[in-house]
């Protein structure tokens, strides 16, 4: 199923999307796209629904894929061909970082590029949900856990990310830096999370290009890592790192600016267009 | 005044600690100790009520000060004297990172050393909670956005912290590695957050004894530079940094094990104290 979320920030209506690309209203049937409703169950009641029976909705503006995101975990230098251009060694375990929850918008919303910001950069990446708490999982049993998936775009402030006093949070967080979206594809659609098609382009050009069977750590690995340290639960999202492409790995660096069209999509999972404006 | 949640996890109610250390209830009035009930009008609402008319409650368990959480930020090496005992240089600029909010519990509540680690350290710290929300304040304006304070303690796996391949947030997102609490105190009973003198024993030795005055960069500060990053929305929590004192930073490390009980303090703002536990 691909599910999703529309109507104006705040005030989304959960909905699914039908084999005919109709938006159909979930909300007689399930409050949110998010917490029980994401689970096994919760997922199994909403596919024993026939879509037909549900009212159309037109969707003004999609909203982000899931609701009550408690984390938005990422992985940093997750493809190794990705590491290289960033002049990083691939890591020998996962790198873990925080992006705030605050920074989610809807796939299409407009990125705002924060005061003082020079080096505001792209990052397509394949988001996994959170469907059921996960704590001390095997890597064997970690995709019972997943709900499903969704395109992440980790947007990035290079410099407030490296030069601005220790710890990438502080690049990562800013309001409009995650856009999930448009759909919470559930995995029973995504044969293979390990080899889909993944793609960003800037003003129509395109940047990055990429798959993810080139993940170093991939989604059941680190379903089961994270797990380790820390419970996951329904509505959080992990995004996994990104492939080679950013700006800050061209020669010379290449960053965004007002006006700028950032247009991105995974096999399978839609697509993302984001207008980047200079933030009020 | 002192806001507080008491009884059972997941079932607290909102309440207020009155002038003679009576619990009295306040689920009558407001939702919970969180969101608009914590911004400039819900803290008057609650102000103009007679304590005195409240029921009283018997507090089992006093749950973390403040709920809806959506960021727990925490500051690096902000007391210079800590900085120094971690072998650490004092930052330019504030260091900022998250620690999951999933981490957060009742004051009082047992911690759970996770499993695999062998260096779990404690951090006494000045929480900030956020009661309106701030984005690009100035200093002059930021104590505007603050409801008031909280003893925080910044419970830390320092291996998974620093040995475990980047970024700080994976020894500091465990599970229970967040108490908050007894109360949130509101800014008008703190004369000089500046001034305050904080402490943590382990098994009745003490070994923090410090004060929010050697704070390199301060609470009003910090809501400024955050705010240039990121929007602070009700309920957020700035955990201001650690005075020294830590496990880390003692000749030979020490750290804690199952059965180790801590207790913490800072003036004006109560005490926590929590048994250390093996995670199941």
């Amino acid at each position: 199923m691909k599910l999703m979320r529309v109507g104006p920030l705040g005030q989304e209506k959960p909905a699914l999307l039908d084999k005919d690309g109709k938006i159909r209203d979930l909300s007689a049937h399930v409050a949110d796209i998010g917490g029980a409703a994401i689970g096994p169950e919760g997922l199994a009641k909403i596919a024993a629904i026939d879509p037909a029976s549900l009212p159309e909705l037109t969707a003004d503006r999609i909203g982000a894929c899931v609701a009550g995101t408690g984390k938005f975990i990422c992985i940093g230098l997750n493809y190794s061909d990705h590491a290289a251009e960033t002049g990083a060694e691939v890591p020998p375990e996962p790198v873990i970082f925080m992006k705030a929850t605050s920074a989610i918008v809807g796939p299409n919303d407009d990125v705002l590029i924060p005061r003082g910001s020079e080096k505001t950069d792209w990052e397509v990446e394949l988001g996994v949900v959170i469907g059921k708490t996960a704590k001390y999982v095997s890597e064997a049993d970690a995709m019972d856990y997943v709900a499903g998936y969704c395109v992440s775009h980790d947007v990035s402030e290079r410099a407030f990310q490296t030069e601005r006093a220790g710890q990438w949070t502080k690049g990562k967080s800013c309001d409009t830096f995650g856009p999930i979206g448009p759909w919470l594809v559930t995995k029973d659609e995504i044969a293979d999370p390990q080899n889909l098609s993944m793609w960003l382009t800037v003003n129509g050009e395109k940047m990055q290009n990429g798959s993810s069977k080139t993940m170093v750590y991939g989604v059941a690995y680190l379903v089961s890592y994270l797990s380790q340290f820390m419970s996951l639960h329904p509505g959080d999202v992990i995004s996994t790192g990104t492939p080679p492409g950013v700006g800050l790995g061209m020669k010379p660096q290449r960053f965004l600016k007002a006006g700028d069209v950032v247009e991105l999509g995974i096999e399978g999972l839609g697509t993302q267009k984001q207008t980047f404006k200079a933030d009020a």
